[in-house]
């Protein structure tokens, strides 16, 4: 097939194999999955709707399906990582939970705890103050928002680690499918704060893991 | 001359003459200005730089120049109204500062009271918390903030009041001269936020005033 | 479930609780609407449309949906307020009933008595000239219109009280969803203007009921 | 020289020989007018600033200049044209003026009739009505208009003749250079109406011409 | 109903009552044709689904429906006018003809005579210059492209009268619906050219006919 | 210094030394020209704005400076290639002029011969048909054009080899420094054209050059 | 008919007939299919659905549908042309390949031979290194990347042929439907790239065939 | 003065004080230095150009100024932190310099150390291949691109650590002021890689501090 399978990047990096399932048919994955199942490796599917995940497990059926983050995992392998701390996920609204599963799932699959912190946007910032002190612990937070994408301004006032912004495009009108909400995040006067695309909870679930990895890479 | 003055406006309000100084030449606002002038009206000018406020206020030296908020004011005759009340002006950083001054001073030549409350931007929240009594307890709040805008969504969820949120153009690379803050607000997930122009100030002060004049209407 | 709702700021306001219903499913619009009804509020939902409204009515009857707005009401309490003035919704086409009617049944499930003034666009301008007076005797306006937007500037003109715009995305071609009217309306040459996201109708009827509010905060 | 100069198309239409003086220097309009002088032509330029316009004066000292609309017209020979009608040039503020006179001052060079009718904004709509009756009887108007651009709308509704809207660059913050003045004219609900570029005062006046000749065509 | 049809413009103008058809159900189409019909009008509606057409033709016979254009057409009485000459509608590709009829038709339901020059488009200029002494003879021409959108600059090249350019959203990729045939459209050197929305058939042929009638007001 | 020249890619390809003059200091600028120099090569800068350029021939008068493409050269050694054929550079106005001459400039310090078929703009088409044959005989084009941009589509639709196209910023209002004529250009109907950056005469012509030393390959 | 079949062309060229099925119905194009074939020429169709080419297939059914690239392909004559030479065709993704297939049929039904370099994107760099002298000995290459379309820039950095870059729309959120990969194409700093509409196979194809033929010209 | 310092967040971080100095001017920075100064703070200041930096260093000569990346900084006290690795800058042109140094500066007032690898562009990607394996061992890289800011993708695709995106304005034409970078860097396909504003040097830096910081958290 097309696909040339990079299995040096796993290697490099000690996660599971990750395909983008978007735009790909369920025989297409199908067959990439076994590549990487040959190998004994972890396999991690996002943006699977339902209908394909279910062709895809009617074949595979080790796989697992998460309906809300649209994600698809097969455990092959233990974890070989081993932390004490855990990854943030900060939401502003209900409606923005596909994406911060998304995230939360992709952390899950590389091994590493999250905690969710959801619905604690900034219209009602009382929210958030509730659960400061628990996120001010986490190594790395990622915060994900859509309409104005506020909260990632809000939350890196007040936090010391890194912020993993992530826009949604949950919205209408003039949010132009997740423009605001990544301009928002562009433009914020905290420091500390990177941007990933609109909808892509899996960057900023990956790019969490990665800076995890990296503050306990000694231990 | 060509501006066919509309003093059934004014009458109508109860306000100060207004003048928009940008793109209009000093001897066409001294014009303007006399012809107001010989009705007892009280006059304001916006946008107004200061070499041209100086050739203005050479000509009719009663003018009062704010270099800040880049506006002139002349007294004529003493405000009718008398309030208890007040509106908050509240704005995220000191870059923002001209834009602020441009709504307080609106306000004040309308005869009505303002109180200040700069540099309380969402990246140290703890900075608005400090004075969100005071900001509550105004009848109406004018918000102002540049770079991500965010700051009318958080005031937004703490009072109960309307809120004018003013975008600015202060920022830089993706902020596209004040679009980011002007997205932001439109898109507020809190209610009771409305939507002026970029940098405008004026608009701001004034449509708080309307709000304040109506809620003082029977006093 | 997520939604962590928030009846601090209902009281803060004296008003229905409200929901949005897009995006959300009837099972989760249900166990909101329950934990409000279990303190005696009043629901309004808005953005349902008519299978997820029956869904949510057959499970609580007591709801009222109108289909234009695409809003669901529940009175469980007599209103708290009583005043003698009303706002005025004006509206450009026949298009834009849908959004008109979602801000004139936003007041209406506040308690506050609208008039409609539907249908009177500026490129007939006679019908507008026809209801002026009676819209000028409102305590505040909420002006919709689509295509190019312009109603507000014209009404903005006539009236002294404040406006609410809310631009439509009712167009095509180079209206960019919206975006014409929602510049035009940002770029008013009328004072007295502050607008809301595209199509917020919500948004419209709120901000005009919180004016409505300060008004009447003595009597 | 590079410009071929085209003899035949002023043949075509009758009217003088146009430069778009921008972006051109003095000594090569010198050199095309001179071309253009010696058949005997009537010659207008435009987007002459002063110091270039003094330069091209002080070769050709027959030419006059004109400061608002930044127009020079040299007259060589008598206007062919008899009418007894005129183009209406209607337009918004006292900063439209430039570009309104770009479109009076091309007509006149083209030997047509025009009247004036300025500063009569939306925003107070009964300085348009003072002129309706003669602007209706206008052959076409040129309705120039910036900020919000609503003006072609409301006459679009007036009138029953053609309508050339001209946007302009007039404005600030979401104005986006006269974007939203163009946009709102594209949109707009009245019938009759068509558009050129923005500040194109130029083409506003040029196809009003041509209209009107046709109109003039058999007398 | 809400809509109140404004018999008085058509009086002004002489020609059929028009109906923007999108986005209003068949049984309001139905009870405005009714009124319309009782004054003994001509009726003309654009952007009619079949679907739709069917519906409104079952409760009303007499409507003639034309698929390409989408418009419906009913004559209650003789056109008043008589002229001998017409309206050329010029286009480039066969994706362009549904818009070229929407302009053609409308000029028809006027008692317009038009002639069509289709499949004319830039990329082959001699199919163009195999009609253009035709094109040369019309009154008035309405010149519709999709694509690139060039084929009024070169028109406007070749004929001396005004021309209509109407940009279609015919294209993909970096066309942006229309967007790319628009902007050139506005931008053409070409002198004598006027704009119309994008897919703005109708506004294309009425903006013709309004030429088209005042070159024969005297006949 | 930073810049680590790139000796490798020169051989590849056989041409001078390629600098991006814009952003540079004449002191960078003059360091680089001489490791160039130094191994004898032929030296091409662009974007070079007179002061700058004198600054540099002060310290390497060998090179010339080209007022109009704002280029400099240094040739050092004799062209290797000798061919029979030459390039078409095509251009609409005399503003693109300086955009024309960058592409020819370029083709000449590579050794190729152009030829040059300026301002024959398709407002004015019968200008483009007199060199219609002469450009037909070239092995490929390069097409600029500001405004509207048509000229490449048209150009297409006559010869049958590759069109590299040019946009340029020149225009002014909604043509949004180039973006219209660059939309023109990737939307256009004619096969046979590709694009390049706008006001990228440097890309266009050596584009061009790649093409015409593959057709010249063997010989 | 409508469509003026351009057998001119074809002879100008010595290709195939080809024709945009996109928007045109089976019925038309099968109508200019049998035109074409009364030639002898030989046809190939692009942007054809499944559905559509069944019923041209059940009509003519000497065509050959490719569904990758969605083309229809008859052969009724030999190809002219006889090169050792063959065009790369390279491919950042697997969603990628209905465009890279597009421009790669293009080319087949030019009679031209074409070698698939797919699935080498820029974040695995080997993967694109294992073929990279197998790309530098092609003639020219069609280059097609979606999501951040870097791949031409790093290509265009290693051989010295010509590249025709296609961007594609795969990618979401700030991706904007392609507009991504075509800025990142138009501003590449690699020189020798021309870039095509978003999506355009056919025209990276045919371009690619242009370059192709001149450089086999005296063969 | 306004601006409430904000010494709590300092504390949190363990670095300078940090001054936007963009739009403040030099008396207004030269009293918030001071009142950080009087804490015994080391203080870093962002955008001074050189004759407001001269202001500042007059009243303050223990200011070093830095004239590429536009900072001043004074070191008060040792820097707190020992760690063994570094941060790896990475710059794709010698224009972008100016934003590469504003991260490494900010680094480096950090007490972090800094490796710098620039002109690495990926039009030449052997200059980077040089270099690879020294990045590789870095904790994090700041990449720093204009144009189409290909950079971090391929960066992404080689390195395992993560990656900060930062695009500069450097470009022209379809660049749009570092918009076109930008967008690149959302929509890479590498994983890896989170982005701050166009031309944010200093976000850049200060997100790499962070995440160095965690990982020698323990040492
Ligand atoms: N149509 C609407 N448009 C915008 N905001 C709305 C709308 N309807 C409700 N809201 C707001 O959405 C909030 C409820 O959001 P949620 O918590 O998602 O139900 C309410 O408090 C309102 O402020
Ligand atoms: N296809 C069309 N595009 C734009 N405007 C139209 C179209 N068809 C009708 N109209 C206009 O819409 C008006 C009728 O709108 P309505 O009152 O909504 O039926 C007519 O007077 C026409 O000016
Ligand atoms: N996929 C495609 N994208 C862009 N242009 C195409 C495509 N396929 C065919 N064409 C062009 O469209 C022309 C035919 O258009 P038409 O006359 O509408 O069939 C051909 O001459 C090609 O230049
Ligand atoms: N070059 C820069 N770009 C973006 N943010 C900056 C820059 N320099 C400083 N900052 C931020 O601006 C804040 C200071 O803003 P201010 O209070 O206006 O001095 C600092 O805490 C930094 O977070
Ligand atoms: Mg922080
Ligand atoms: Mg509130
Ligand atoms: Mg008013
Ligand atoms: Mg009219
Ligand atoms: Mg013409
Ligand atoms: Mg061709
Ligand atoms: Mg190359
Ligand atoms: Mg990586």
């Amino acid at each position: 097939g097309f696909a040339k399978v990079d299995h040096h990047r796993k290697k490099r990096q000690g996660f599971p194999e990750v395909i983008f399932g978007e735009g790909k048919e369920a025989s297409h994955i199908i067959d990439i999955s076994r590549a990487m199942l040959s190998k004994g490796d972890n396999v991690f599917i996002t943006r699977m709707e339902k209908g394909k995940a279910d062709a895809v497990m009617s074949a595979l059926p080790a796989f697992q399906y998460d309906e809300i983050s649209k994600t698809l995992f097969m455990k092959n392998k233990a974890f070989e990582q081993k932390f004490n701390d855990y990854i943030a996920i900060v939401c502003a609204g209900t409606s923005d939970l596909p994406v911060a599963e998304e995230a939360a799932k992709t952390a899950e699959a590389c091994g590493v705890e999250v905690r969710r912190f959801y619905d604690v946007g900034v219209a009602g910032i009382h929210r958030l103050f509730a659960h400061i002190d628990e996120i001010r612990e986490a190594t790395v937070s990622v915060v994900i928002a859509g309409m104005e994408g506020a909260l990632p301004s809000v939350v890196g006032g007040l936090v010391s680690h890194p912020i993993i912004a992530v826009p949604t495009s949950v919205g209408y009108g003039a949010n132009f499918n997740g423009l605001s909400a990544l301009l928002t995040m562009l433009n914020s006067c905290a420091s500390g704060i990177s941007v990933v695309n609109i909808d892509n909870g899996f960057g900023g679930g990956y790019n969490a893991v990665l800076i995890h990895q990296i503050a306990n890479r000694s231990t």
